[in-house]
């Protein structure tokens, strides 16, 4: 069985940024995990003494504090500054972006789409600097009894897949006469859609590599999935089964943007062997 | 043989309002045709002494001009008020939107793509409120080879088709960073066109009544022959031939924006002989 990496996989810039900065920093806690990957979370803690807190409210005599690559909320960091510790921004700067664009599209008035999970730190952190209102949506058939205001800005969680933001824009676009399109899914999460969506054409098993909170790598397996039945989203090498590979010629192998290489590795040994 | 009336069709707002600003101002000349539909043109001349003419430097001892519904260019608009001469505003509210969101724009330092034929009246004008640069395209993939700023604003010629402004307006959301889309496509146009669609699929002979230099008319004949192909584009009940009804059973028919009423029922009448 031939075993293929995707072409573009795994570790996206914003999170190379957080660990090298988190292995530096060391001896601090971070609100909420840094990135969506249980396993290096745990290496970070058990490494460089980096631990994970669920919430601002859980610091106590910590010395640092280091803001996740999701981002925190406005109201969050504001409460952060109050307190005697030394802040540390790891927010990726993807993230910041859409952070940054609800701040000034909404002080000039625009209410604001945020394409998202409501539910994700990502979408939390973006839409609390929104101060007009906002609507976080899944999918524009949401909005079908809302009163929209004349103009609009829409901007999207940095993991999304960009076939359905452009579908809500295009929505919005026959619903209100102004719309603000900013285009915030970055570029890695693009990078990776495109190649996973060409591997998994030509495998007939797809082993997608990630956390299983991380919306970027839950977008990866579902792209696989709609090309390659067979396909299968794993934490770490010990989820594989044997069974999954019997008669199976060609394996694609593709990761999450918080997947370490580590991982990605131990994975494919483990596959190779089988 | 069952003739059948699109379910919208016909005189717009923009077109209504003109005319009758032209009946009582009379004895006037407009910069180039008040509508894009000659044999109203040649009532409006006739009976109210409104004449034509090509262009800003055929005025001479006219005391009142009319503003065309397609506007005029900001230029000719200055030196229009530089004459001494009365000046009627007849342009289309539909098509002052853009112009308007072209100058402020601009101002705001945004760059701005016109979806529109770039020798109409109308592009010609919304394009001279441009202060930045602009393009104008017919189809997204003039744009392949020129690098675009990283915020762009989107506004189209008001008769045009909403799906190819989506198709530009999904093209610029992967190039750039911020896609200001203003849908200015008219609620009328986008009406007529929504109704000769239904219509077209259920006939099997289309007649589509209209100036044959007027785009709004143009894409309803071409939604028309996309569906049914015996659609016919006509000016008046003269051009009919007996052959296109021969062993039909369901004629559809429509008419562009500028089509005065007069003239759709002398068709209709013409076919019902026929």
């Amino acid at each position: 069985m031939k075993i293929e990496l995707a072409k573009d996989y795994g570790f996206c810039f914003g999170v190379k940024q957080a660990i090298k900065k988190a292995e530096k920093i060391r001896d601090a806690a971070t609100i909420g995990p840094l990135i969506h990957n249980n396993e290096e979370i745990n290496r970070l803690n058990v490494n460089f003494n980096v631990k994970t807190l669920e919430n601002i409210h859980e610091l106590k005599d910590e010395k640092k504090a280091i803001i996740r690559t999701h981002g925190i909320t406005k109201q969050d960091l504001q409460e952060l500054k109050q307190k005697d510790i030394e802040i540390y921004d790891a927010t990726c700067p993807f993230v910041k972006k859409p952070q940054n664009i609800c701040e000034t599209v909404s002080k000039e008035g625009y209410e604001v789409v945020i394409f998202g999970d409501e539910n994700h730190p990502e979408v939390k952190g973006v839409k609390s600097y929104v101060s007009t209102k906002s609507y976080v949506i899944l999918d524009e058939k949401e909005l079908d009894n809302v009163k929209l205001p004349n103009k609009i800005a829409l901007v999207s969680q940095t993991t999304k897949k960009v076939q359905k933001f452009m579908q809500i824009a295009n929505y919005l676009m026959l619903r209100v006469k102004e719309v603000r399109v900013f285009n915030t899914i970055c570029d890695a999460t693009f990078k990776n859609q495109e190649a996973i969506e060409e591997l998994s054409k030509r495998s007939d098993v797809v082993i997608v590599v990630g956390g299983k909170n991380s919306s970027n790598t839950k977008q990866l397996f579902l792209i696989a999935k709609n090309n390659c039945e067979d396909s299968y989203l794993i934490e770490n090498e010990k989820e594989l089964k044997k069974e999954w590979f019997e008669g199976k010629k060609h394996c694609g192998v593709s990761a999450g943007a918080s997947t370490p290489d580590w991982i990605i590795n131990k994975v494919i040994e483990k596959i190779e062997k089988i």
